[in-house]
């Protein structure tokens, strides 16, 4: 089993109006040293797949099919071997 | 400058109905080999401060004040040095 830890951001050219109200909410509250304020999301998913492909497989399917949208976002995950959390029988 | 990678995600014990909602839909587009899906924040920011202890105490700041809920939500973040994107004059 894998635990995944996705990232998804918008792509650099996309403007992000989500980060530009963050970022003038941040100077209001008086960060004047903080600027280029981006939002993505981080996602955490376990993949029951037993070899480290297969997992890779199945996270870059779901980025592509439900988690990230191709056309303004980029995604990127790493994977982390993890124990299956019930006792082995 | 610094720029700053924060991780925002809601404290393990604290359900998350967006990430069951995710978690049905993976399912229903046929990945059942998903499980334990957890959704939280990314955000980028860049940090104007000359050293590293500055930066982590306003970023800390920045997360403790707006950007995570501490009653629901832990925060992690690392910082990076990245030259000033303007020509030094």
């Amino acid at each position: 089993m894998y635990q995944a830890r996705i990232h998804v951001t918008l792509k650099p050219t996309v403007n992000d109006p989500q980060g530009l109200t963050v970022l003038a909410s941040l100077r209001r509250l008086g960060f004047g040293n903080a600027g280029d304020m981006r939002v993505g999301k981080y996602l955490l998913v376990k993949v029951d797949e037993a070899d480290r492909a297969a997992a890779e497989q199945a996270v870059t399917e779901m980025c592509q099919k439900l988690l990230a949208n191709p056309v303004i976002e980029d995604f990127n995950f790493e994977l982390e071997e993890v124990k299956e959390s019930s006792p082995a029988s």
